[in-house]
């Protein structure tokens, strides 16, 4: 078949199999490997991916010789079925349909019925003996072709579907005539003949070649590309195209269609789980036009092909090893598979789903782990819907919308409509769910206010999926069923109406919207079973330790209680915010520039200094607060490693409340009490700065400021040596934050270490404080071989690292732009939320090399948010760190990611 | 002589040479050089800077067996001289000096007279029948070892010798007669014993083991340290010691002390200058108690004397074919010399030796280039003393103080005493001199608006020294012999009153301070006939090309005239800011955002949109000014090439004036005129940042606000059509500022390249736009490689390059702890002044390599003003970059650097 010396561009589904995935799609490798297992499939063939590519690369051009060969296959699939492609007498039709490696569902298009013309419709018609049927297949390949290959508007189809149904006064499309879709297919044609200039095709080979080309060419169609972008899939790819003679499931009431899930996708039961729609064709159950029949009542109904049905499934489940959604129709009481492929399943399903397999010898334990997408178990642990209070709002058809799941977790609050609204109805004690047609940067402060997200509009990248995502807000968006009039402060869907105020109740995971309310639940870790023995087996593969970041003990217990090996950063700023110390903060930084004179001068006139006496004050009370907060958090997590991080923080953050008060003081005085507040402010302005986040901060502070850090060095050893003396096993590390010259890291050890050696020293405890730095800093990961010689060991701070390297502030990008460029799609994510590997990851491998070459046993971590993002995990394990560090909460998210990541999972797949 | 299996720890002069410098020291290796070449030297030895190297690796302990050796040579000397060690009858006296490899003035020990006690000066005495000398040596060596080897405070023996002024009734030492002199000498071992339990040893070895470990001590001495941090001196070279034995320049009127420069140090002439003191010791003559004889009046008075001493000087001046500035001695009319060392010069006087010492063939063209210190000839550049009014000021008796040369130029101005009143004095339209016991982060204020400044305290290193040289203004530091008393608003200096207001001038090139104004004029490259031929050597030799940065066609004039091969970079921003664009740049920013909003839109929507509108017509109306702004610098720099960077800066210094106006304006409005005032001030306020330095900026601009980098390379590409078919030959090129990731790159070029290659298709002239990129993000370097793929040149943006990479916000950082970084050690300079080669330097190195990788001809410079610093000029012709760019005035500079460059100058040594 075709030219022998030419490179074969296609494969009938007998020659292909399960392992041809690359080169025949998803879609046509299952086909063909359903042939292989003798399950009934319509014959058909594939034109591989590599002839896309080809194609592509030529300019849109098919390689030479390629239609000679695809009018051979067509020929053997004329023979096989016995029908002829544009044959009036006993025409072929046949469906194109677009399959690339990886399921991208919507994205890429098919055109079905294919081959039917004035001719054909009339042969058809006398074939079957059904007019009606005919010509209602010819009006959906007329829409479909002038839509997916022509590039007509869709709409313009819709609106004279729609009039022809008033005239003719039918609800639906299946009440309209043989007349009336006659009508309708000569309409359509005139549209498509005006839109295009050319029209649909009357010549059935012709409509065959320019929808093979339109599959080709959606590959790369916006929608598409923005998909891959977001799931990171490579552009280089290619689809195939998969011609497939058309079976009918609206050919009477021996005939129907239906989908099937080898297990239940929302929890993971393992029971068969579908639906099925009599004499109808798949695009109908899709649509939702008609209620299909619960797959079970088919067993009641016709239990022979729910046997063969069920039988199939079953097969197909054992020799996949994972659960199945299948596509199947019955033609005139035969059954047909027309795709089988991997459920799409919810986190729970996921996670009940592997270990169940597992205890099944389905699959083994390393299968199972690799199994759940490690950022999905974050739904077993966000709050979710109360079982019982969902069902009740099932119950009480409360369900009044659906969208894209943008981001999980569920919220119940009052709609709002404006962002400003967001906010005065959050600040005066309200929870609110913002509302939107779309949001965009003007947003932001209402999103931050919001609880939850919900907008009519928009893609799963859009600027709210977006930003929630990051937020780690519930958001649904493309909620197209529904119809946001902000002017009037409600949206409406059917007859539901939500006013201002109105409560209502958004499942981000399900994409489902509830009108009232529907009462949420914290999950804990420990409600889950399944997921304890998941991440069991994780923990029992893993390299990679998995830390958490606390700032105090309730913190530190949630981190135990998720499974944290250590405290990778517990940020003493944090504790510095308190509304107890904050005075005595404020007070400190305000004397310190003159402290540091002082403390430069003379010692007599130093210490009778009423601002150096003042300063000492300060800092005597923050130890006493400081001992007291490490002590808690090293007694938790007694037997683990604690790195404290000496101060980090703008200065201005902390002063800004002191700098508004003053301000509004000022005003209602006068004379003397006005020049002293004056004098006050004038302090505290004169910490201003232009760029704070590459300002004063840091050991910059620790260095400029006298005695500051010596305090906490101080807080932070008689802490450990309060506890040693009890007999627990306390173990602080200090951690210098935002070093970038290796000076800088040695004058502090030379201030610091012999003070923590010498008080250890004194109290005769057994107790190493290892000295160590933030890696966050280009600069740092640059001399990271100079910083090795003083530094016990490295964390990266990927936060800082990441604003740095990429010039991008967090607190502005987002907003500015940020968003923007990833709709744009310049960038694929947020690099804030999963690490850039070229130039941060290479910072990050470059400096794990030169700092272990100096000191072979350094530790080396990251502290950055990074930490629990699964893909960026992946990375730590690869660039052979130690350990990451995430909040309490992500930890199981990142001992699932270790696991996988210790058995071999690239971070391309997670 | 030693024990022959040791190493050799000592050298005797006879024994060492010039080349022995790494050894023997800059002193020592002199010594022994002037030995060899049989000049009248007195007898003596040198310990080896590598027995310094290990006395400190010993943790301070000399090497077993050094003190016999040490002995050993003492002994050889006490046969040379005839004289012993601690002999009453007839006593050996030495000096013991320091000496390293580089020569560090002032910064480490010597003592003089070593080998008195009571009985030895006695003895000198006797032998020199002069109880007067005898006691006066005797008291300045108590004096001096007390304070160099005990470590005693200087003031004590001050306060005594001053007393005893006072009850002699005599007003300098000299004429204290040797009895008074022997009481002091009695009073100073009281005071040493007091201070330090021990006291002056009798014993004379004792004093010689002392005083020896004591200048090994010194090399570390904290001065020494930070003078080796300044001027980049290894700290691990060690110093020499040298034992000398003393002759006495103050034994009666056949004696004198000198120091001779063989050309004048000022101006650099040819001619034999410098100063003799009749019957008086070396530090008499640097004290400057007595006006000493210019070194041409001794023709007069000892015409043999002189030109043995003359003969002396040529002999020096050839062997070692530099300039010497040599220290002599006569005693009882015999002439030794003590030193001879290469002699500082100013930078006129640099480089007017370095162009006659090639013309005399002293030396080759090469060596003059190396001969001149690049930073140095901007003293030829600065603005400076009018000679004439100069002279006139020094015989009117003007010339008040002097102190360290911390920042050259020179400037007049009125006196004035604090930050505050400063900038009230400049702002009323006076040019002030700050004037300040010393200066600190609370000054800088007023040293911004200062025209120069001036403080009685301090070093080099100073805070005042620092941020002057970083502003290019003239600064002296350290004049100590000026009183300033800030609360009273005057300094006294002498007799000399000046009061808040009173005119002052400064030099800070020489260090000299003069009462009432001295007239300044601008010097200009073309005033300097050796300049210019030094220059052209220069540009003979260098491989790297020195363009300029320029924004004006003025500025452009100004760098052709100093010899720039082209604009590396013009900063479009600058031309923003000209009041006549200013409000049309704010309406253009106000409305980007929706502007951008409406561009994502409906076509239709947008072309009526009023905010629409009102942009695009800002925008052409920014489009009329910048084609003529380009057309007058391609115009200006025809034939050589024009880099034009598109639009950065961070939006709000574009918007903080309307800001202002707006809030003023709606404090005087009421109703709707308040509310459209208001929403405007909103989209003012809707563009503030956190931390504008890593946000909205750059190439984000560009990308995000529509038409406005479209804007701009049609200005560009239509300046550059227009000046072609006026057969001019324009060279712009197209420079994208801030790319952190090759996609970004990519969509601009995809937006501009075609609309730029369209205009010139259209216009049918020869032209080329090239397209490039800004390195100055770490991410853009750290991938370079993708980079290069689209940009046709990198241009290192230095400034902002070393902000991101050590995260140092350059408006905060020097403010808030760089200055105090510098002066701490922890720094040794301003990375923002000098390239930071470890981590910056890394990532030049690295991004050009691997943009090289990718585009072999890819053009790569530097425009951050780094490119006008010596050592940075000097690394980037190591890192192979293509040419530095620097501000228009700093050229020379960096061409001079270039040639030295390219005759092999390391950075380490610039």
């Amino acid at each position: 078949m075709a030219t022998t010396t030419e490179r074969k561009h296609i494969y009938r589904f007998e020659e292909g199999d399960a392992s041809m995935r690359d080169l025949l799609g998803g879609k046509g490798a299952g086909l063909s490997e359903m042939v292989r297992l003798g399950l009934p499939v319509p014959p058909g063939f594939t034109v591989t991916t590599e002839t896309c590519r080809e194609y592509i690369a030529l300019g849109n051009r098919v390689p030479d010789g390629f239609w000679e060969e695809f009018r051979a296959y067509l020929t053997d699939l004329e023979q096989k079925t016995g029908k002829t492609l544009g044959d009036a007498a006993n025409p072929l039709l046949v469906s194109v349909r677009s399959g690339a490696k990886f399921s991208m569902p919507g994205m890429m298009d098919t055109v079905l019925n294919l081959g039917l013309n004035d001719q054909t419709a009339q042969g058809l018609a006398r074939l079957t003996n059904d007019e009606r049927f005919a010509y209602d297949a010819y009006r959906r390949f007329v829409q479909m072709f002038s839509k997916v290959v022509l590039g007509v508007n869709a709409d313009l189809f819709e609106e004279v579907l729609h009039h022809a149904k008033e005239r003719a006064g039918a609800a639906t499309d299946a009440e309209l005539s043989a007349t009336a879709l006659k009508g309708l297919v000569a309409e359509f044609k005139q549209i498509a003949a005006r839109e295009t200039g050319r029209g649909v095709p009357d010549d059935a080979w012709e409509q065959l070649q320019l929808a093979s080309l339109a599959v080709f060419n959606s590959w790369n169609n916006p929608r598409a590309v923005t998909y891959r972008n977001f799931n990171r899939i490579p552009h280089d790819l290619g689809t195939a195209v998969n011609i497939v003679a058309m079976v009918f499931g609206n050919m009477g009431e021996d005939s129907g269609s239906g989908v099937l899930f080898t297990r239940d996708a929302a929890t993971g039961q393992n029971e068969l789980y579908g639906e099925y729609l009599t004499n109808a064709q798949g695009e109908d159950v899709v649509a939702g036009i008609r209620t299909p029949t619960k797959i079970k009542q088919l067993h009641e109904q016709q239990p022979h092909l729910y046997e063969q049905l069920a039988d199939i499934a079953r097969r197909l489940e054992q020799h996949y090893r994972d659960a199945q959604d299948i596509e199947f129709t019955v033609e005139r009481g035969t059954l047909y598979i027309l795709q089988t492929r991997s459920a799409k399943r919810t986190g729970p399903a996921a996670v009940r789903m592997a270990v169940e397999m597992a205890a099944e010898g389905l699959i083994d334990r390393n299968e199972a782990l690799l199994r759940v997408p490690p950022g999905d178990i974050v739904q077993l642990l966000l709050p979710r819907f109360v079982a019982a209070a969902k069902q009740q709002a099932l119950e009480e058809g409360r369900r009044i919308g659906a969208g894209l799941a943008a981001s999980p977790g569920a919220a119940s609050g009052k709609a709002v409509f404006d962002a400003d609204r967001a906010v005065a109805m959050a600040n005066a004690g309200e929870t609110v769910i913002l509302v939107r047609p779309e949001t965009n940067p003007d947003d932001v402060h209402g999103i931050l206010k919001a609880a939850g997200v919900l907008t009519s509009r928009g893609g799963i990248t859009s600027h709210a999926a977006v930003v929630t995502r990051g937020l780690g807000k519930p958001c649904i968006v493309g909620a197209t069923g529904i119809a946001v009039d902000p002017a009037a402060r409600r949206f409406t869907s059917g007859d539901h109406v939500i006013n201002e105020g109105d409560l209502i109740s958004i499942d981000g995971g399900a994409g489902e919207v509830y009108a009232g309310a529907v009462d949420t639940v914290q999950q804990k870790l420990s409600d889950s079973a399944e997921l304890l023995t998941l991440l069991e087996w994780a923990d029992s593969v893993r390299r990679l330790q998995v830390w958490a970041n606390a700032d105090y003990p309730t913190d530190a217990q949630a981190a135990l209680a998720h499974g944290a090996q250590g405290i990778g950063l517990c940020r003493t700023e944090h504790m510095f915010f308190q509304q107890d110390r904050l005075p005595h903060v404020q007070d400190m930084l305000m004397l310190a520039p003159e402290a540091a004179r002082l403390a430069a001068g003379d010692a007599a006139a130093r210490e009778s200094s009423p601002v150096w006496q003042s300063y000492q004050a300060a800092l005597a009370k923050l130890e006493e607060f400081q001992t007291a907060d490490f002590t808690g958090i090293l007694e938790t997590m007694q037997g683990k490693p604690v790195i404290i991080r000496l101060l980090d923080a703008p200065l201005h953050e902390f002063l800004k409340p002191r700098e508004e008060a003053l301000e509004r003081e000022i005003r209602g005085l006068s004379g003397g009490a006005a020049a002293t507040k004056q004098e006050e402010l004038r302090r505290v302005q004169r910490l201003h700065e232009a760029n704070p986040m590459l300002g004063h901060r840091g050991l910059r502070v620790g260095i400029t400021f006298p005695g500051l850090y010596e305090m906490q060095a101080r807080a932070i050893t008689n802490a450990g040596i309060a506890l040693k003396r009890r007999g627990i096993d306390a173990r602080p590390e200090i951690m210098i934050p935002l070093t970038a010259f290796a000076a800088e890291l040695e004058r502090l050890r030379d201030r610091l270490v012999p003070l923590v050696e010498g008080l250890i020293r004194d109290a005769g405890v057994d107790l190493h404080v290892p000295y160590g730095t933030m890696v966050e800093t280009p600069r740092a990961a640059l001399v990271a071989g100079e910083l090795a010689q003083t530094a016990e060991f490295f964390s990266f701070g990927s936060n800082d690292l990441t604003q740095m390297s990429l010039a991008f502030s967090r607190d502005d990008a987002e907003e500015k732009f940020l968003t923007e460029y990833i709709e744009q799609g310049i960038l694929p994510v947020n690099p804030f939320a999963e690490l850039d590997r070229t130039g941060v990851g290479r910072l990050i491998k470059l400096a794990t090399a030169e700092g272990r070459a100096v000191r072979a046993d350094l530790s080396v971590g990251i502290c950055g948010e990074h930490g629990g993002d699964p893909s960026s995990v992946v990375f730590c394990h690869e660039a052979g760190l130690n350990y990451v560090s995430c909040s309490p909460f992500r930890v199981p998210v990142a001992r699932l990611a270790a696991g996988q990541a210790a058995l071999g999972t690239k971070e391309k797949d997670v």
